[in-house]
Parts: structure tokens; sequence; C-alpha cells
């Protein structure tokens, strides 16, 4: 940590921080500049991230030297964490792919899409029972009944599946019918719910929020690991901007810079960054060509009968014909789909 | 909604499209122009709201017309909402002051600060017992005992109480404490707590959330109103921008546009939109000038020892000195304090 | 500024470091923590800004102490800058509003709105000859016609002018006809010209970029200074962010931001920042609460026949029922109008 | 064009707006809805454009149906543009790499700098003599010394080269030296530059502003065609957010969204958007994936001396292995390099 003092501060002041450094344990080190006094801290950043610093008189800005993370860290962890669910293995060579509708609506439906994205070489099934609405009038999710279709078709087609937890008190529902955890970019800071799956035993995908930075994404991230959850998968899913041509701005660069952050998978979600379908076959490939371990998309085989996001699914054919190209741009990166 | 074509739009696509709204119950209106065919649809919009138009084939773009929210709308209520709690009145010509420190700390202080913050004008009495914060490894509140401190303080100096709310599941308990519910800026659209405090009896402050429009707000308000609360106070705290001299930028436009559009009261958060105290006294200012019926803000009468949020803290004094000046401001936009 | 070494650094790498601080006559102070080693490094930081010290081997990232700018900062120069032009005097106490039309369309029209805002308390008209549209098919001024009807009717009315200068060809002829020389948005960032209006006599008022932020707005402030010319007004005119119910967001907190780091005025436009004349009386006051030095605004007697900003634009009889709120206002914050 | 009308729109404001429609030689269309009454338009919307419908009593909205531009457009001209430069083909199947430092700093380094990103497959040379820097007191550019050592070197080696033109007035001095003419990001919006491009005989490079959307980006590149010069490139080179781990945001999505609505050629400039050299070839590999048409990379031997933007400079040898694995995925995608 290091404390820039304002061009006037006193001895006192300085003084009086010194003493408050010290009676935290932490050492300080004081440079004398022309224009201003410095004064660097050592020991525990921790035990001053809590102090509100800036308000000590005399002092211009506080500065801190160290990432506010620890479990999440390449520094903690250099290899890469490999989530191994029944196989399916998350963050290795072979890239992942979820893919289904934005949200189960029918059990044939959901079945003959499942198909679809399972020969196009998707592994997880994705669909929401729950859905979290801007509006109170659009269609809320089919609940426990969704779960079950979801289970239930990716058992017969031999899938994995992932759906969002938007409540605390369906965890134990949810946990129940699937293998990965959703957290929806809305609740990225809900951070009771962040506990709540830190304490499951399931794997976790966290999307990032859409107003979100990738240190906030990865202190979210350390709610989860430090309650003993450290399967986890991050997702960028698109920030906003003032860029209006996309739904969201997907922030593609946030795949290298998360790579050298920590260690853990990120995936991309190119259907809601873009929210048109027509961008998610470059968006996609842009991703893999970027780093990223896997890819979450949208595929409905009728979209315009949809009951939410039709407009930014793919149509199956479209998804295969997607999929032979993201396998050329993984090899072309020395991964494999 | 007006549903525009793409130039090269098939007579058989218009038809399909035409067809499928006759089977909504809508009547169409077909302009062609020299460069596009267009359709204007008639009828209940919110029918169509959930059809996903665009991906109709020969649609272009699709044109809502109408707002998705009703019941926050000026048109469904055209006077201003005043919220009456035990004769505190939020949204009538006398503004009103929530004033506290950021999270609940020790019974002294609290009580120190109330009877300060009472004196200087205000009216409800702030602060945090269940606090969302970034890391997990900060100070997270200190729960139901924060709650009672905050009921025996407002009580013994004469004051209302607000506090937030984070999870469903501490719903009653909160309600048993506080005067006002809050909904934090990070739960703006966790769906189903608001849907939660729409079956309260409690008046609810929602805050916007840091990456959320003001249509956005209104429907997140809309989920507590279509769930039988009326009394929902909206708080504009400051959105996220690229400006980083402040910790956010505060909306001072919102204000006015809420009023356009909503009969729902508004006050704002300068604490929380500044980062820095400093800051706070000509944001209140300007914040009542543009319109607010209120404002929330943090004091603390020892920001160095603050277990949240020092840095934006006022000093009582400072509290006091400002409140003088809002008094002025208020006067001369013809409000009272 | 400080040097924080990357976890791992080597004693060769720390070395390599300091002897080049010492080669360009810096001192170094090495503080060595349990994570991380730190350089403070002392002496003129100006140096060291040239110097790109993050590809140095070793080092994480480099911290600026210092800001970049000089002479417009509070510690350059402690008292507020007040500039006299023909004895109008901006920065002073007495609020300076600066009224007129988009562009400069027709003569009578402009002496019509001229004599309407000069006794509503306008001081100085406004109006554009040269004019920056987004379309090349839109209206793009009248040119030195327009300058030579700004320069007669603020004659013949009484008032002073200020006219927006888009092209360094053309100082010479705007300089002939205007008291203040306006500097837009899109041009806060065009080096050349600020270098040219610089070295010009003549007040310069500088508009802050849409997406820059405020110490970039100060950056090219320093521009004109440095080349001379120290009579320099800047302008908050609203930043592009996320909201969409507003042309741009007003960011008001810029007002007190400035005011704490430099002695120049700051006057706000709220007219281009809401888009929307509805909301101009709001963004008025509060800008003026705020603590500003004055106000630009758009005022046109016909906006339905305006050839640009029609939308934004006041008429007469409302801009004069704004300056009675703003003289109020201006009181309770200890200003004159 | 769409005309929304307020709920209380009277029959008098409706027959005014009609009646100005009819002057303009338009048709409208007018439907009454059981909320609102809507009127299309029908004719030439540019006569529209100019119009400041939105001031019009009883009207609540105006919604274009038409983009603003036109010869930039796909609908203008489907098939793509490609501009050959001496042999070097800009939007064909192969893409084209530009490379060399940020400014041209001495001779020697400049030659070292070309005969190996030549070597390693890049076929223009960059560099900029004219600097466009926020701080007055940094390194301005060589001038026209650095535009003859970049002549002189791109002819000794066998390259084309591009340089940015800031100013009108050293229009004819950068077209004496170079293939192509850059106009930077912070002059996007400098009209008058736009203009003097769009009557030069040389190929423009057309940067997106770092707060301008897609669409203004394709409005300001109208400006340069609608005066003459057809052969424009487009350059994405990150914008602004809220995201602070990259200096800014790459808009990869751009490159589709352009590629759908213009027939110009896309190249992307990863060392501008990240900042940070060890981004630069993931970057690099997501824009080819996504669909562009070239690259323009910032290389330099000797990072540490660089005078300006040492910090996302490769060096020579990461380039060349970057351009490795960009030939892969260019192959992967169907392209060449």
């Amino acid at each position: 940590m290091i404390i820039v003092l304002r061009p006037g501060a006193t001895k006192e002041q300085l003084e009086h921080i010194i003493r408050k450094m010290e009676s935290l344990g932490l050492k300080t080190l004081v440079s004398r500049g022309v224009e201003r006094t410095i004064i660097g801290v050592i020991g525990e950043e921790d035990v001053l991230r809590v102090q509100p610093l800036e308000v000590y008189p005399g002092v211009e800005k506080v500065m801190p030297v160290l990432a506010p993370y620890k479990l999440v860290s390449r520094e903690f962890k250099p290899e890469d964490t490999v989530i191994d669910i029944k196989g399916v293995k998350i963050g290795a060579n072979k890239l992942v792919v979820m893919a289904g509708p934005c949200s189960i609506e029918k059990y044939d439906l959901l079945l003959e899409t499942a198909k679809k994205v399972k020969s196009a070489g998707a592994t997880i099934l994705r669909g929401g029972a729950f859905k979290p609405r801007t509006s109170p009038y659009s269609f809320q999710g089919l609940g426990e009944e969704g779960l079950k279709y979801l289970r239930d078709v990716a058992d017969k087609v031999g899938m994995l599946t992932i759906t969002e937890l938007m409540d605390s008190r369906e965890l134990v529902l949810v946990e129940r019918y699937t293998d990965i955890i959703q957290i929806g970019a809305r609740n990225m800071q809900n951070f009771n719910l962040l506990k709540e799956v830190g304490l499951s035993q399931k794997p976790v995908l966290l999307k990032r929020g859409m107003m979100s930075t990738v240190k906030e994404l990865l202190m979210s991230a350390e709610y989860i690991l430090s309650n003993g959850n450290f399967n986890v998968i991050l997702c960028e899913r698109g920030i906003r901007t003032f860029e209006d041509s996309t739904r969201f701005t997907l922030d593609v660069s946030a795949v290298p810079v998360i790579k050298q952050l920590s260690h853990l998978p990120v995936i991309v979600d190119p259907s809601h960054a873009a929210g048109k379908w027509g961008l998610v076959p470059a968006l996609s490939l842009a991703a893999v060509a970027a780093g990223c371990d896997g890819l979450i998309v949208e595929v409905h085989p009728r979209p315009e009968e949809a009951f939410s996001d039709g407009a930014q699914s793919l149509l199956p054919e479209k998804f295969s014909e997607m999929m032979e190209n993201i396998r050329k741009v993984a090899k072309a990166v020395g991964r494999d789909l």
C-alpha cells in the first residue's frame, strides 16, 4: 500500500499515520520528494484494506499494490484448474461446448434440440427453468418441471446439464437435477447466493455482470472458493457500453486477461453478448482464437416460437456449421473440440 | 409495434407475418415505401413483446412504440405518489433526508450519530446490518444485533429507520425492525427479492443498479408494484462510466426523467455516487435543485474508524452545514426541508 | 513514481531499473515486502513519464504519483482565475449566461433571439457559423456571413459573442468577429487546433469531449495555457454512457471535481447534455447548485424551423422563466446572476 | 420515419403535422391504436432528417427507419470493396498486415524494424511523424524528416507506407510521402479533415473514435466517400468502457457488424486497444477469426527506448511468432496471409 500525502501535509499528520500503521503491526518507509511525501506500507495488505486511509488528515490518495483476491489468483495456484465432471473436462486442451435453448419450454422440443447439438459436438445441455426477466410480465420459466425435463433429456441423449440458480431457496432443488449450477450476470454480486454455492459440491459457472470489471468477477469467484468450492468456471458474456449495434459488447480481451490473472477456466457466451444470432458464429470463432476454454450457445430449432431470446438463438443447422469452423480454429490455436 | 422489412423481403414473408399477427388478434397496417415496407401492428403490445419478431424471415428490425411498464407510469397514475410513514411524508413538498453510518457498528456510535443528524434535520436513520461487500474478506455486517441497535436508537431519538435487505430469507427479520426496506443497487435485478418485497406491507426504497437504465429501474419497480406493494421510492445513486475521478457518475438527469415517466418519489444518494465526502455537499445541492424528493447520506462521527465506506462519510458538522445550504436551495425551488 | 515488481523479479532486473533511474538523475528507494518489491522513484516525474517503464523486465506495474498537468492546476495557481472581457467577468461571483440558437440561420431571427435572451439576463450571444455535423448531408453553417450576423446583432443589442472554431485555417476569420472562441467536444483532442488557440489573444471556451475524463480535459487545457493563452473556460456538456433516456449524461460532479483540481472557470451546457429542452431547466439549476460559474444554453424562438438541434432549444419564454429560477438558486448558494 | 403521438394529442396537432409533411412532398399514413396514434411518413427520409419533428406539439417520439449513410452501405454496393495499392490488395481474400513503430524515431531503428516485419509477412510499414499526444509535454513527432525516413525505408525494403495526418495544412506534405493516409481516432469527427482527405487521391484508413458508435464511424466514412474518395479502410481500435484491465475495450463484434452494413474493408488495431503487448497476439487472432481484412500492429525492437507507446509494442520476434499463428487461424477461416 502506498500512501501519497498532500503537498502541505504537516509533520503531525505524517506521524499520526505512521503510528496508526505501526499499531496495526505494519512497517512504513517514508520517501520525501520535491513535491510530495510518500509512505510505503509493508506487511499484510489485507489489514489495511479495511482502513479508510483516504480520510486520514493530510492524505491525498492511497494506492493498493496487491490484488484483493487470493484463492482465484495464478500466484496462489500457477497451473490451470481442470474441472472433471463425469469425464467431461473443463479447462483442459479440449474445448467444451454448452448448447441448448434459452428457456426450457416443451419436452419434445428440448429432446430434439439436445439430439442435434449433441451430434454437432456439444457435451453439455443448457436450458433455464428459472428465468431472470426484466419485465414481471414475461415468461418466468417452468420451475421444477423444467429441471426434470432437462435431466431426463440429458440422460437420454448422454449429456451433462447446466441451469441457472436464481435463489438460495432453490439450491437443493437445482442441485438435485443439474451437473453445473449457473449464476447469471444479474446475480454476480448477489453475495449470499455466492456463499451458498460456495458450500455446494457442484461446479459453478459464474457469469460476469454486464457492468462488472474483470477484477470484480474474480472477487465474486473468490466468495465461492473461500467457502470451499474450488470448481468455478468463469464466463464472459458481454459488457454494457454506449455501442448499440449489439445488445452488449463482447469483451474478448477478458479471456487473455483472466488467463493471466487466474487459474480458473474461462468460457464465452456469444449469444447474450451479441443479442443477434447472425453475429454468434463470428464471435464464437473470435473467442476460441483468443484462448477460451469453451462456449455456451443458445440453439433453438424454431426461434419464432421461443418463449425468450429467440432473436439470438441459432438454428441447429447453423450451429452444426459453426461447430465445423470452431473445430478448425481450435486446431489452429493448438486446441481440440 | 412497428415492423420494418428488409429491402428484398418477399410477398410471402410479408403475408406470413400478417397472418401471424392476425392469429394473435392484432390488426396490421402496411405501408410500402420506396426503399422499405413497414408494418404497423395495432392492439395489445404486450402480446407482441413475447414474440421474437426479429427472427421472422424478411424482418430487418422491430420497434416497440409503448413503454413496457404500466403501474409505475404517469399515464397509469398522473398525480405524484406520496408515501406516509407514521407522519413522515415521502414525495410531498417537504424534502426527506435519510442519514446515518454506512454500516451499523457500535450502539453508542449509532446513538451519537442519530442525535446529530436528527438535530440537523434528518428524519430517517440509515444503517446497514447486512452489507453487500465486493470482497469476502470485508466486514459483512452485524446482522440481527445491528437491526436491534437501529430500531432502538431510532425510537429513542424519534426517527424512522431504513436498512438494506439482501436475502429473501431475512425478510421477516428485517420487516420486524425497520420502517423502510432498502433494495441495494446490486440487487436491483434480483427479481425474486423484488417479488418478495412486493408482497410486504413495508415501503421499499429501490436503488438503481450501477449498470441499469432508468427504464430498467422502472421495470424493476414494476415487479414490486405488480405484486401489490405500491409504496416504492426510487433512488439514483450513480452509474458506472469511464470517468474515474469519482467512484460512480451521479446521473442527475435521472431525477427529471423519472419525474416525467413515473409518479413514484425519487431520492438521491450522493455519498455512493461520489465515493468522496468532499463532493457530497455539491451533489446534494444539485440533486435538490434538479427536483428530487429527498436524499440518503452517509454520516459518521469518526470516519477513520468506520468499518466501511469511511472515505465517503460526512462528519456530523459538515452534514449540519450542508443541511443549512440544502434548506436554502430547497426554498429557491419551492420546496421545504 | 512507484514501480511494483513481479513476484519472481530477479536481483539483476531490480538493479537494471535502478541504474536506469540513476542515469536519468533520479533517486530510488527500494522497499522489499513479503510479496512484492517496490521501488519509489524520486525527482522530476516528467522525465519518467516518457519512459516506457512497464516494459522493463521484472516490472508488474507503474503508478504515477503526480498529475501530469501543471499550469491548469490549483497547486500552480491557488486562487480562481477570473476572465474579464470588456467588463463581463467569467469566474467571478456573478454567474455568466451564454444563450442563443445552435446555428446562426437568419439575421432577423438572431436579432429577435438576442433581444429576448439579453432581456432575460444573458450577456453573451452564442451561435454557430461553422457546424460539426455527424452527417455530410446536414446543414453545415453559414460561414463568414454567419459570423457577421453574430457580431452585428451582438453589438446592436449590447452583448459579447461566442462561436465555434473548427479549423485552424479559419482562426483569423473567427478571431475577427468573436469575443470568445469555442472549441467543441469533438475537437477537444485536436491538438493542433489547441496549440493555435493557445497562440491567440482571445479567451477560449473548451468543451469536454463526450468520452474524455476530467483529467484529459485538463490536459487539453494545458495545451492552450502552455502556448501562452491563460484565458480558458472549461465546459462540461455531458458524457456518453449506456443510459439512453438523455442524449448524453450530464456529469454534474465534474463541476466540484474541476474546482478542486483547477483554478479555471467552469460552465455547463445543459442543452447538449440533455438533448431535450424539457430537461434543460432542471439541469441548469442543478449545475448552478453544484457551483458552476455559468451556463451556455440553446434558445430558439421557433424550434420547429431550426436548422439544427431544434429538439433541445428552449423557447425564449421558457428561458426567461428558467432565468428567474436560476437567480433564486444562485442566491441560495451565495452567487449572483 | 415513424411519428408517435402523445396519448392526449389533439386532432389539430395531428393535422398540423400531416400538413407539414405534405408541404415537404411526403405521404403520410395514420394508424390509430388503442393507446397511441402513429403516423408513418413515406418518401425521402433525408428531407425529414433536418426537421426537428420532436418539437412539434403532440409528438412523443420520432423513429427513423433508414440508416443515414448511403455510399458506404452494402445496399448501395453489395460486393466487397477491394483497394489495390501498387499490387497490395486490401479487402481481398489475403489479409494485409501493417506493422512498425508507434512513432518514427531514428532512421536505423526504422530500417531494422522494417526488415524484420517485412520478413515476418507484413506488407505495409506504419509509423507516425505527427503524433497526437494527450500531454503537450510529450514527444510530438519528427515531422517531415520522419516522413522522409518512412518513405525511404519502405522503398528500400519493398513495402507500402501508412502514416497519420492530423492537420489539413499538412495534407500535401503527407500525400507526397505516403501510400495510405491514416485519420486517427481523435480526429474521426474532425469533419473538415475528412472532407480534405475526401478530395485526395490516396486511400484513407479511418480509425474509429474511442467514443464513437459503428454508425458514427460509417457516417464519418460517408464524409470521405461523398467528397469523391471511395478508397476508405475502416479500423476498429478499441472503445472506452468502464473496464480498466485494458487501455480500451476491443469491440471485436464491430468486425461482423461493419461487414453486414458496409462494403468497405475493415482492419483491427490490437495494440492501441490492449495497451499491453502481452495481449496483442490473442486479440490479433480473435480479430482474424472474426473476419477482419487485416491488422495494424506496433512493433519495436527496443521498447524500453521507444519515444511513445513502448508498453504496447511487440518485439520483432514476438511479432514473427504471432504471424505464424495468424497464418494458421486465417487458413482456418478460409483466408490467406
